[in-house]
């Protein structure tokens, strides 16, 4: 096939799409670019987070959940962010041999994507790989994010529904539930239901859902799950479809729309100005010079801070 | 007493140190100063940073530390960073209750942080307060954050020595291991150790360890400890000791203050600049309109972002 990169992307040509996730992931300098021609290709895919502790299921429902959504969805694509090395930037392992599975399926789009180690939890490739997948022609798109931390806080910035996937025999489930956690589910999703120990954790998610009722517009619906045996994935899907019904109706689907495309802008202008400031001290000499006077507490981080804001403005 | 607030802090009064944490977390307008003042006052106090999966017992663990560390140390600082909440901002379950034992002694200072919801793990405040706590007279400060995301990577921006807690029983252990943590480590804890699989747990890490080594500098200890029990806990103590004085000689420990102190320099800077972006944004109205041109796909926000960045520099 020929054409630019990004007019292959809007065809369906899967290494186009393969090539521009690519180029995103490694900041190659045509990426922006392409994306800026690739974009009125989009056609809003509905985009479906799914967070969780590690040893959650995670990957295995997302498994399940691609053979559902083809029952009724044309395309499906997956972001598997794993939490990356601050060291080598790169992931040393991956069980996303789980999806190997759909792995031959030209239906089926599943790419990982390293988060970034210094500044924000879900890195701009995962906005803008969105983008890519959509145009694509991706009906749905799953985003796996990995652990409780800050990239699971950011789905919310993603993502038209969130999952949230606990588990019974955590020991302590109440402790396990965090605050964030709780404001962050659209569905929650107790897997592994066949063990021991799962009515227990409905039981304490429906006790937390009472006591923050009344600033939740609609109370999340909890389903069980047996990812491995395929248990309870066709009405996961529903009470996906139903969250996805509601946003439509209540308003809050365009709302977060919004939202996320506000997000989208607002990391590439915070990441290429801090690209620019790090160039910047790196191209003076200043800074290391003045890494030693806080060394030696004869400068202080503060007003150094202003210094290197003044700079970056006049510059 | 009376005196600034920097002042009173530098002289140990807890009371003037709660305050100008709660100044920096709630970003009070005279916060930077006092921070200014106060950072020559710093002595350079120890970094403990713990982290691991909720349910590994990381609360109960501190709190054992807390109380083993005073046998050494006179005055030990903590500050445990919660997930925030994205919509109320702040956490509703706590599990603080743990450290009770140690609210009514001078020699302790307890302080949580909610991390921020929107960019970046550790919040500037997590930055900011360290400096505080060392200046009050800290000479130990334990950093306790939550979960396997962001939060955990970036710890190591901040710690002298970072402990990643590890339990059995979590299912498919190897899983949930995962690269960054193996790299962010510099000593592992394998708590609840009177738990079945404890043995498991600390096999599957030294054949991790075989698969990285070569990278490392250090091979991390694994220590195994009951923090309900006090096992291991003098022990876990030794470990740190030992790990401090090989970053005293090898010259690692000089080479992450300083990385700390421009990370710093760089979160201030980069924080500042987002919030001067979206000051900009929400003052022109020219955002709102411009996120209908993108919804309407007539524009895209890869050159939205060019001209929001263009005028933040003209500006």
């Amino acid at each position: 096939m020929t054409g630019s990169l990004h007019e292959r992307v809007a065809a369906g040509d899967v290494r186009a799409c393969a090539r521009l996730l690519r180029w995103i992931d490694d900041e190659a300098p045509g990426a922006l670019d392409e994306l800026k021609a690739l974009y009125p290709h989009t056609r809003g895919a509905y985009v479906l987070g799914i967070t969780g502790n590690p040893g959650s299921g995670k990957s295995t429902l997302t498994n399940a959940l691609i053979r559902e959504l083809l029952k009724a969805h044309a395309k499906v694509g997956v972001l598997a962010v794993d939490p990356s090395s601050p060291y080598t930037g790169g992931a040393i392992l991956g069980d996303r041999i789980r999806m190997q599975e759909h792995a031959a399926n030209p239906n089926v789009f599943i790419r990982s994507l390293a988060t970034r180690g210094n500044l924000g939890g879900l890195s701009r490739a995962t906005y803008d790989s969105i983008f890519v997948l959509d145009a694509y022609g991706c009906d749905v798109i799953l985003i796996e994010t990995v652990g409780v931390g800050q990239d699971e806080i950011e789905i919310v910035n993603c993502a038209d529904t969130s999952l949230v996937v606990l588990v019974p025999g955590l020991g302590d489930e109440v402790q396990a539930i965090k605050a964030g956690i709780l404001e962050i589910a659209d569905v929650f999703v107790v897997n592994k239901a066949d063990r021991e120990g799962a009515e227990k954790v409905v039981q304490n998610l429906r006790a937390l859902q009472e006591l923050v009722r009344g600033s939740a517009a609609r109370v999340p619906e909890i389903v069980l799950t047996s990812a491995t045996r395929g248990d309870g994935i066709a009405k996961l899907v529903a009470a996906v479809e139903a969250h996805r019904a509601w946003l439509a109706e209540s308003g809050e689907g365009l709302r977060r729309r919004r939202h996320f495309l506000e997000q989208t802008v607002l990391r590439h202008v915070h990441q290429r100005l801090l690209a620019e400031v790090e160039e910047r001290l790196a191209r003076d000499g200043h800074f290391a010079g003045a890494v030693d006077g806080l060394l030696a507490r004869t400068a202080d981080p503060f007003t150094l801070s202003d210094e290197v804001l003044a700079h970056v403005k006049a510059g």
